[in-house]
């Protein structure tokens, strides 16, 4: 099935989620089952050490919590983490919401830690691996995964295999812009792309903008009504309060949810003309919340504006595994990589 | 090198290259070199028949000519055909500029009326396949394909091989939005395409609408120049009419030229953050006549806002291979798919 492939057969995994709030824990067996899950907060502010110790601890407890035959069947550690990560070393490059792991070894540091090879990669590949092994992205060879939260990420499987790229970086779509001229700036420093039209960050800086020309009277039309104003007094303006706002009628909120789901709607478009995939998968909490929502109009623009071929032979579905889905991804992870002779090469320590 | 491959050794293939004004054929050996070049003006107006007959009689014609020892080399013929095609089952599906040629069976015709296997597929894969044999992406395992040329198109080469798709239209890059909101209308019907913005024909269409714009005094800003107005009274506007008058400083076309350049950049900065390529390989009339004015600002946007180890990764190009690129890839299009199961059972007429 996948020419990066190993073997794992019955054997079991030991699942890391590494998240920018939450590390979660699990062994996952070849039937899917999820046993001994633990979690706990990230450590933040401290550098990379308090994060290393408490991943490492959450699954040595995972592992001692095991019937003994079941240890005996434990094979590989399979971490997805938020990205950029350079999955070929196993390192978690710079992710903007956890600064302690710049350049961090965390592949390398489990091995050590805990007793079993490591492989690591961004969470969406984690989730596309796990999405294709029990979830919307079963026996399809071609598909786009893509997740609408915080932030908004993807990856690519197409003839059979996950794209990874020579630094493994391949399926970042969240980054391509739809609005160079005069859209909103990512969070990549990039302008007007597709997370910063369509994730819950992007949403919420926007309707942070929003506020505050309201407050300098710098806006014509529609005036960010009270709505806003009084999420943003008692805290930060977050996604799900512009998709709250847009039920109460709150006008900015309706402009900004119209255009995020537009954005993403057209980006649809453009992966079924680019890749030509069989599915496009959607996860992610903005996207799982607003449902149908989200996902009818990525259909109708897909069906009526698409290349003629592609657009008649792909649909649009929620992915089916929730949060667990990085927990999940950890088997397919370790299935395909360890014991391969390309990750044993690009793995290998110095 | 490529999992779909079959094999040529040192056959010559016949190559056909099907464009919307002329159809050109060559004998192309191992080596790369063209032997017994002939072409003719595309029969337009009469349905398929006659562009059959003459595809046919130009390929008889290079095959008559070549010398007796030659001649026992041909293995099979291979079609460049502009897009949409459906590679798989060597048909041409709906040409914008020849529509003669909708759901034409070419490579069966020429099979048929030729007397040897024939494979075909879009102009740009089989560009792509030329520029990794001899051209400007020679050992090269991860490229963009692009060129600029009338319309943009694209092919994605990626872990060693080309991207088809399963209904083989995958690499229509042109065809993402990047002016979704306001954008111009693209050939395809979708709104702000890349291709609508910075292909020549975009760009003509474009500087049509604002020398209309101007006759009626709806444009505030800056107006056509009598440049525009004199080419459109000689004829219809072209792609390098409006790249002349921004040399000549007007400021229309300076405007529409900048756009257009600008759009190219921002596009190539989500290809590499997508893709993850080594190399972006540009190609075409447009982005060739305007040279490095066409690929710094690309070079520039990608260095300074794409994802950091992808940007640092990343060569964009010129292409090497000029015109012939249609008849050059013929070579390495017989080679990958002649004999290859996948391709022997796609190919199977009922």
């Amino acid at each position: 099935m996948t020419p990066l492939g190993g073997t794992l057969g019955r054997g079991i995994a030991l699942g890391l989620d590494l998240g920018g709030s939450q590390i979660r824990a699990a062994a996952i067996t070849s039937a899917g089952d999820r046993l001994g899950r633990r979690s706990a907060a990230t450590p933040s502010g401290g550098g990379p050490e308090p994060i290393y110790a408490t991943c490492a601890e959450l699954l040595r407890g995972v592992r001692d919590d095991l019937p003994a035959a079941s240890r005996g069947s434990l094979v590989a550690i399979g971490i997805s983490s938020m990205g950029p990560v350079d999955p070929w070393r196993g390192v978690v490059v710079d992710p903007p919401n956890v600064p302690d792991l710049r350049d961090a070894a965390l592949a390398d540091e489990m091995e050590d830690r805990v007793g079993l090879p490591a492989y690591l990669d961004r969470d969406t590949n984690v989730a596309a691996l796990a999405e294709h092994w029990l979830g919307a992205a079963r026996d399809c060879g071609n598909f786009i995964y893509i997740t609408v939260s915080t932030g908004l990420g993807g990856a690519i499987w197409l003839e059979d295999r996950l794209l990874l790229g020579p630094d493994g970086t391949a399926g970042e779509i969240g980054h391509v812009s739809l609005m160079p001229f005069g859209g909103p700036r990512c969070g990549c420093g990039g302008i007007g792309h597709l997370e910063a039209i369509s994730s819950g960050s992007g949403l919420a800086a926007a309707a942070q903008d929003a506020l505050a020309d309201s407050a300098r009277g710098a806006v014509a039309g529609a005036l960010a009504s009270g709505l806003l104003a009084d999420r943003a007094a008692s805290g930060r303006i977050t996604g799900r309060d512009v998709a709250e706002g847009e039920m109460a009628g709150d006008a900015v909120c309706v402009g900004l949810m119209e255009r995020a789901r537009r954005a993403f709607a057209i980006a649809c478009v453009g992966w079924v003309n680019a890749f030509n995939p069989e599915r496009i998968v959607v996860g992610g909490t903005v996207a799982e919340r607003q449902g149908a929502r989200w996902l009818e109009p990525a259909r109708v623009a897909v069906a009526t504006t698409a290349l003629r071929g592609p657009a008649a032979g792909v649909r649009i579905v929620p992915a089916e595994l929730g949060a667990d889905v990085g927990l999940v991804g950890a088997w397919p992870l370790v299935r395909d990589r360890h014991g391969a002779a390309v990750w044993r090469e690009r793995r290998a320590r110095p």
